[in-house]
């Protein structure tokens, strides 16, 4: 055999001689979540991965929070996310999980554009700046995301009801109902977001119906104790 | 009586006279709660206090912010909290608490400075970009305080663990173990803020204990299963 014949020969099948487990598939060479934007919410996200040793591919377009990262001793690539290259070269072909935690806007909705027609496989989990981001990225089909700063105002105000008095489970189950109609008024804003008065409009209606969900409320709590008391009497 | 007195006399006795129960206390006239910066965070705790009728007063600093949410139907008024007048116009002295979603750090900052010296009784709740903004809050006795996008990025790791094939139990708990850590961390990085070497190393050192936290947590699983196979055998 000629040299390069050789070279080929070994990286074909010298390893399948000395070890019996099969070849790494292209697969399997490739962590399957790239994270997109690795500034407070993405090292998030990372850092738990890392945790349970889950291998990911982090890229950061702002070079001066790539050397810093470093420093901390991450693994993370300079790189923008929202240009097709880039994706290519992170093997996004491979992958399974796409977090998008890019902050800037059009640089999150640009890389969902590009994954929503080039990779469609990639279940993408995306970090939104506020509604507007969320509709535009539901558009595009992105079934997950989550509102960037919304869960931690959830948390404060369930410790400041029970501050103001409120049991804690009156306060646990005043922000859950909360944000369970909230997220049926995301779904109804979605509709009419591009109808500046029916958007209005929408927005007034939940308003009022969220006072009349905890008046209701209110009422069945009287009428069963009231109910108690003559039960009891 | 001269007209003069007649009305200071209606003023001072009509209502006592016609109604037996006493006069509102000045305490009563002002809101308990007073919300600084009413953007994306303080509109969430606003609406879940408005929802369980809970007054409160609303500062926002940014005037087409404040055109923009009273079109919405928000009672919220133009003032910048960071000024002591302000914070006096708002009744501070007869609120309770305090809830700082300033999203301008040197701004939150200033709050809450003028508060630790002016205001001392109130409980203070405060949104933080991050952790280094945590800390010189803390620095002036703020107890609570929430990085604000802390809790949406750990509730976003949770689905993506799932995603990737854990057990929603397993991915709960790793996410709980993960921000107690975090927790943990962030009152040994405060001891160290001013020392750039230290704090770097406290880093390091927190991320390796974090491993190997979740290792011996993987070896105790593997040998209770162990022990559980001896015992059905």
């Amino acid at each position: 055999m000629s040299p390069l014949l050789l070279v080929l020969h070994d990286a074909m099948f010298k390893k399948k001689e000395s070890d019996s487990r099969p070849f790494d598939t292209p697969e399997e060479l490739y962590p399957k979540v790239i994270i997109a934007g690795f500034g407070r919410f993405g090292q998030i996200v990372g850092r738990i991965l890392r945790a349970k040793k889950i291998a990911f591919t982090a890229l950061e377009a702002n070079q001066t929070q790539v050397d810093f990262l470093r420093r901390f001793g991450n693994q993370v690539f300079y790189g923008d996310a929202s240009r097709l290259e880039m994706l290519r070269a992170a093997h996004a072909e491979n992958a399974e999980v796409f977090v998008l935690a890019i902050d800037d806007v059009e640089a999150s909705v640009r890389t969902a554009e590009l994954i929503h027609k080039h990779f469609p496989h990639l279940k993408i989990f995306a970090r939104a700046r506020n509604r507007q981001h969320a509709f535009r990225l539901m558009d595009l089909d992105v079934r997950y995301t989550i509102r960037e700063t919304l869960v931690s105002s959830l948390e404060m105000s369930e410790k400041v009801l029970e501050t103001l008095g409120l049991s804690k489970s009156n306060a646990v189950e005043t922000v859950r109902r909360f944000r369970a109609h909230d997220e049926v008024t995301m779904a109804k804003q979605q509709a009419v977001k591009d109808d500046e008065s029916k958007f209005l409009q929408t927005t007034r209606e939940s308003a009022e119906q969220l006072l009349h969900l905890f008046e209701t409320d209110a009422a069945e709590n009287l009428e069963r104790e009231a109910k108690r008391r003559v039960a009891n009497s």
